[in-house]
């Protein structure tokens, strides 16, 4: 890549870090630690389509140690612990298929900024997201106007209420894979409420069938900028939901012990850095933001 | 451990994070994104009494790849492709052997605050981090007073410039292990120069048998802080270098062929975060300021 685009990319990505961390300091979140290994992590499921083909493991001093798919069990565990707000700019491991290069947003390694509320709900999760998102787009535009420029980038201004919709209602309008035709039929984020996902998201109480989950997605073909929701806590509902979707009890042990003490409510998200410059900037490819490329199926040069 | 006394640690390890990360962003440093698998890693050597039992690996798709140790090599890439000043939140994982634990400040996962500067020297690493650790002192002392005053622990003040003395200077004065002698000694942070290290940290031109390298270390006992050098960037030295560590030049061969290319001088460092906040909140063990402890040989409970 011309070295001049890169380094604008990277100047694009700063910006966006500084504004994003900058934002969840000024909001009273405390800023967590990441962990890169653990004996529990996300297991990025029940999708039968899931395209990660393996979780990456080492062996340690006897310990059997997975690289972290998201910190979502931790971040319920914090939680409990008495962390109220707190955020984590957190590497996430996700070993995709090849085929995830063409989606052009699939990175086989990247950090993910994640977040969770204790007592929160939806809506104040959308708030706090659309604050940010609007906030984090006039930054850069303001700190990165020679770089866009250079780039031919021209951000679409928008604000705050995002449009929401229920997967149903996308998937009525644009088909079963509505993400992508969705993305480019709008020309500001939006959310996508009730996903049928992982165990840990909460079932809606007074509506069987729906989730108390959602996705923030970009406009302009960008796609899913950020995945989140409110959360089970309840140690039976958990335990009877990782036995529904055939996961192993035992892979959970230190979670589902914490569960069984106590787990609080909360509601949170991650959303990933690289997609969030990506869509700042225009690049044709997720990879094309990072300085040492992870796609899918490429080598790893360095 | 109390819970009132973990949540000091951890708003002191977050208002830590806050500044620092702040500052460098003041300073016109880009914040790079973390490595966390890569077919090159920093050899950590040769230290042969080096206390890392093994590199942690993974196979993706029929490549080997190490868990980062740290980004060194990655800073040199970095600097050469363009980015002047880059500082990045770096993840590292280095399987220690048991014995570390008693150390009081070994971790097998931990995360640097890893920066690199083209054509910087020495002394201009000295000044700036010197501002700040004089800066993040004063932050942590005002933003989380009552969290320090519950921690029993009462910060020493100090100002720049800190002592400089030779690594020689200490030997003679405290033995050959002067780092915890060394540390209880002094009241204020001081720097240890020229320490026979890593094929990437520069020889002295003008004296041989001296390196451009350099610690800095925290007062009171807490012992390292702060880990950095000039580096090489001759191809033909750093081969040279590469060999007469015992090490295979296969392993470094991305390295070596940007080195060939010409890689730039620089010069930079990286400091632990939760050595930081271990010092700034007088923490016993290193392992006490993380949510989720990884201290070499205790059981990783999540």
């Amino acid at each position: 890549m011309d070295r001049t685009k890169r380094k604008a990319y990277l100047k694009i990505t700063s910006e966006a870090l500084r504004f994003c961390t900058g934002y969840f300091h000024e909001n009273g979140f405390t800023q967590l630690m990441p962990v890169v290994l653990s004996p529990i992590t996300d297991p990025l499921g029940p999708d039968p389509g899931s395209s990660v083909i393996k979780t990456g493991e080492i062996e340690y001093l006897g310990q059997r140690l997975c690289l972290t798919q998201s910190m979502i069990l931790h971040k319920q565990i914090a939680v409990k612990e008495g962390v109220e707000k707190l955020f984590i700019l957190s590497p996430n491991v996700r070993l995709e298929h090849p085929r995830r290069a063409e989606s052009g947003k699939h990175l086989f390694e990247f950090t993910q900024l994640d977040f969770e509320i204790a007592h929160a709900r939806m809506a104040d999760v959308f708030s706090l997201m659309e604050g940010l998102m609007c906030g984090v787009a006039r930054h850069v535009s303001r700190e990165c106007a020679g770089e866009l420029a250079l780039l031919g980038r021209r951000l679409l201004e928008f604000s705050a209420p995002f449009r929401r919709y229920t997967t149903t209602e996308l998937a009525a309008q644009f088909g079963e894979d509505w993400e992508l035709p969705a993305s480019l039929a709008h020309a500001s984020p939006f959310w996508a409420i009730s996903h049928k996902r992982e165990f840990y998201d909460k079932d809606d109480p007074e509506q069987p069938g729906m989730f108390l989950n959602y996705d923030m997605v970009y406009p302009e073909g960008f796609g899913e900028a950020l995945s989140g929701a409110e959360r089970e806590w309840e140690y039976e509902k958990i335990a009877r939901k990782i036995d529904a979707h055939g996961l192993d009890r035992g892979r959970y042990a230190a979670y589902l012990a914490h569960a069984r003490e106590g787990l609080v409510p909360s509601a949170g998200g991650g959303f990933g850095i690289e997609r969030l410059s990506r869509f700042l900037s225009g690049a044709p490819h997720v990879g094309d933001v990072q300085l040492f490329r992870r796609v899918p199926g490429e080598e790893v040069v360095a």
